[in-house]
């Protein structure tokens, strides 16, 4: 188990523009992975609001801190200045941002060099479907780990440098779910059933989604996660099958 | 003009089982009327975790603070606790919220009770969807909308309760913007153009969005949006297209 926490930056994401499907990803990775994400926060692309954020996620002390978005060549990417603002540290032409940024152009121009500047004591990550590095640096005892905002380049570094990182150093964990899908008991009904579940099997989170209504009966669907024990997910699971059918209601199959 | 910030609530949220889109509609829905989200946070169904960011929204002094989730019958729907606590009110059984109830259901249960404490001093709002009413209540200078998480309910409570305050009590304004696709021009060369007609009409934000590349040519999404000026929209558009056209690039009919 370890504790993770995301901050996602560009206007984009708060004029409505862009939905951040960025954050489902990262913390289903997280999550599979062992972690808990304890909160997300979304800000625009200022320094001062950046540094804000970070400070804000830095005080929860995470193992993991995923930033995404503002790592490119224009004007209005700001994170790794927002980083360095926020740590008192200057950026510094990396050799080693440099070379990857190379190696992906035929030639520098202004805005390819921006990129090579990150935070003093920082390590560039290589990105192999963009430009722009992902940077890596240590604040306190919270791991940083600036990603870019395009999906597929952030899923990329992820995948190659932050898992690498986090199997190395981190006590992983797994995943243990399973889903249900209830028809005709409503979500009123279906609290006392869940809370008496939670209480008899504490490892497991029980997660309510009302659906609505489907021909005259309400529909709820059910997510059981644990990252503890797959057994009490299948406990839980036949419990509550069992005590929804006495209530009335009908498991869909799924 | 005004200000906004949206606190969205829930597990799923964190887990990667869910999208905030409810932040997409929100946030694109407050920036049309004339807002400007300053900062989304999303939290886990936990009461500190709530009013933390409850005290961290309310620090902006935004016009409007959108709190979307955790409404519902269920134990983890801890929202209205998470404000109580953090204002040190209590929820008190608030008759027109228990009518409206009333009014959607057949009989009463614990789950259904529960919707109806509200914390003191706070107004229940009318949910023509669901059963959960949302609540208004006031906090220092800050208009606090508590929203359903299911996405139509929030919706209709918006377009029918939040959206009707707000045009009694704010300035509300306008959102012009204009989308634009560009082929041909890097990121890095695109950054000077932009970096330009910024400066050049201070009331246009312009963002640029790397599409990757199409047929050995960078693609990338052009958009402008301005609060105060619509004829400078128009303007900023000639101009970047006459000088992406100088670079050597080319603008796909949109």
């Amino acid at each position: 188990m370890f504790t993770a926490e995301v901050l996602s930056i560009g206007n984009e994401l708060l004029i409505g523009q862009t939905t951040n499907t960025n954050l489902t990803w990262l913390s289903d990775q997280l999550t599979r992975l062992g972690g808990f994400v304890r909160r997300a926060i979304t800000v625009r692309d200022e320094i001062i609001e950046i540094s804000e954020a970070l400070t804000l996620a830095i005080q929860h002390h995470p193992n993991i801190l995923i930033v995404s978005g503002g790592l490119g060549p224009t004007f209005d990417d700001k994170t790794l200045q927002g980083i360095a603002y926020n740590q008192g540290l200057c950026l510094r032409l990396n050799n080693r941002a440099l070379n990857l940024i190379r190696a992906k152009v035929k030639e520098l121009n202004a805005g390819r060099l921006k990129m090579a500047h990150i935070p003093e004591g920082s390590q560039p990550l290589r990105n192999l479907v963009g430009t722009a590095p992902g940077v890596h640096i240590i604040v306190g005892k919270v791991h940083l780990f600036a990603l870019p905002g395009v999906p597929s380049e952030m899923r990329s570094i992820f995948k190659h440098s932050v898992i690498r990182f986090m199997r190395r150093t981190l006590p992983l964990g797994s995943l243990y779910e399973a889903y249900m899908l209830s028809l005709g008991i409503p979500e009123s009904k279906m609290a006392p059933i869940i809370y008496e579940a939670m209480n008899r099997f504490p490892e497991v989170y029980i997660k309510s989604h009302p659906l609505g209504i489907e021909e005259g009966r309400p529909k709820i669907n059910l997510h059981l996660t644990s990252q503890t024990n797959s057994k009490q997910v299948r406990d839980v699971k036949a419990v509550l099958i069992s005590k929804i059918r006495r209530s009335g209601g009908v498991i869909a199959a799924r």
